[in-house]
């Protein structure tokens, strides 16, 4: 197993992606790892590592040229064919690689990823799918931001996707897909909603979903279903709602225990809850996002992805590429498609 | 000033409403009350009150029905004529009450406010505006689940009415009115945003907005903004993630504390703070959700609405009243329909 690293993408780059490379290296010595991105500047990240030799099962991809903010995301990996977002996504199109790993534009690695590695076969759309944190454990929550206006098809598509990834990746069993909506009744929400559930529905009448039915932002942080679908407008409002009202609490914990003698010495007493606490909203803890649909193994790192989430990001990329969804995906396909799946459904009756 | 109060609406109907009418004499003696509901279930949430007599200032208004949750909502105050939504509204409208807070069915409540006391002439919508905790205070958040299908022009009144809300009621000087979407850059989000930023652009450009440009859901949190202006449908989302991510961290927050006899005694330490905090993220301390458009002041009050709760919404229902907010609106209704609003903006170019 061979995976890419984005060694230039991220507000720490290249420092974090190669000191993540090598702690990944050290939990995963299975996994070989390719650092792309300005070799002069790798190698200088891994002398400030303490590395003056590239460590064993380390290599580097040289790639003279950076994917900026600035840059038109749709464009940028066409017009900086020499970038390493370009030259890593072109690695895992060839085979080079089995799986790529960026904390740079998400835009940019979405729309490389799209038309460089190429979806499956029969998806409409890609869709970002991060997990939240939920009472019972975590969902995986789809699309998060990558297609703000979605038609039925794209959501029973982003059904199947969470629903082979929460199974094959996170190890649910059965994993109950819920729609995001505004209420728990069939009729509730907009048109897009009322028609995907009933296509969902249909789904689960035959056997190829678990569908929960709709449910409620609220409910599903309390862990009403493991794959929670919506399109990518409302899907990253709640995103980041809840990496919102998650920074506003701790900083209101963190004024509370920082008040004065009584309350520091209760933060003590509480030191290990705290860290529990903290890891359950760390980012960096969870590893990235997963990019579904696109044919291999692609993952978003956080923007301000630290040493470990690099490392998570390089398992999370692996545990994709072992899991086989996307040959499942591409067998598959024909239930996730509207004019064929409907067609059963029809003869069926 | 009289406030019809429904005493059939909420989780804790007829107890708590009564309770609040009682607490709400106290505290805002220059109030008058109506409770609006069955006399004889009333009367016995009095005595069980322990006021055998009905204490000055409140009055009883008869209604014999009751709107159930299992009722239509659109329909619910028009089958059940004698209900106490119906009548209370009734009341509103015909000026025997200067406003009307209920508890009960969101959906009957907004159609019955809608038809009954009908919206300020040219508004499109009405919206459900409650107010979100942030790290600097609090947002208006509107259109929070009455319209999950929204235009641009909806979305422009909502900016305005927030604003008035947020000026007038709230006490917020030149309040900044965000658009939620998904980035903050001008060409974000879909087709609606898009137009709707522009308009919001051009009020901005007219001095009759301060449009801050669009928020994400995080940076609201964080206090980017005085008012949020989204579609029912996303508007919704925000809502209740919060919701739900307060819960969740406060479940979490709570087995952190209750975990040992050191953790035990943090929590005694921390006892002011952790009031609070859980003031902060209380819905009973912030009253009702105002239903922002309608001619007159009506205030939905929290489904599990405690005495707390009913008291603070009546205080609302008050400032919405004395705010003369609905004809300031109806001074400036021309500013917020497209037709003329573009017709202007053209004409001054």
């Amino acid at each position: 197993m061979r995976i890419a690293i984005d060694a230039m993408g991220g507000d720490f780059a290249p420092l974090a992606p190669v000191k993540g490379a090598l702690l990944a290296r050290e939990r995963y010595p299975e996994t070989e790892l390719v650092l792309v991105g300005r070799e002069d500047a790798i190698r200088g990240a891994l002398r400030e590592a303490g590395k003056t030799d590239l460590p064993a099962g380390i290599t580097i991809r040289n790639a003279s040229e950076v994917v900026e903010i600035a840059d038109d995301p749709a464009k940028a990996f066409k017009k900086k064919p020499d970038s390493s977002l370009t030259v890593g996504l072109t690695m895992v199109k060839n085979g080079e690689a089995d799986g790529f790993v960026s904390a740079g534009s998400t835009g940019a690695l979405l729309a490389g990823a799209t038309l460089v590695v190429k979806r499956i076969r029969g998806l409409r759309r890609a869709a970002l799918a991060p997990t939240i944190p939920t009472a019972t454990g975590r969902a995986v929550l789809l699309d998060c931001g990558a297609n703000a206006e979605c038609s039925v098809e794209y959501l029973l598509q982003f059904a199947y996707l969470g629903s082979y990834y929460a199974a094959k990746v996170l190890g649910v069993e059965k994993p109950r897909v819920g729609l995001l909506n505004i209420g728990a009744e069939e009729e509730k929400g907009d048109a897009l909603r009322r028609e995907t559930y009933q296509k969902l529905a249909e789904a689960h009448a035959r056997g190829d979903l678990n569908f929960a039915g709709n449910v409620e932002a609220k409910e599903a942080l309390l862990g009403a279903c493991d794959v929670l679908v919506a399109d990518g407008f409302s899907g990253n409002v709640m995103l980041k709602s809840v990496e919102g009202a998650g920074k506003l609490m701790s900083g209101m914990l963190k004024g509370m225990l920082l008040k004065n003698a009584g309350t520091k010495l209760a933060a003590l007493l509480l030191k290990g809850g705290l860290r529990e606490f903290k890891k359950t909203l760390d980012p960096n803890e969870v590893g990235g996002t997963a990019l579904l649909g696109i044919s291999k193994p692609v993952v978003k790192a956080h923007g301000s992805s630290n040493e470990t989430a690099f490392c998570n990001a390089v398992r999370q990329a692996v545990e994709v590429a072992r899991s086989g969804i996307a040959d499942d995906i591409a067998r598959d396909i024909d239930k996730m498609r509207l004019d064929r799946a409907g067609g059963e459904a029809n003869a069926a009756l």
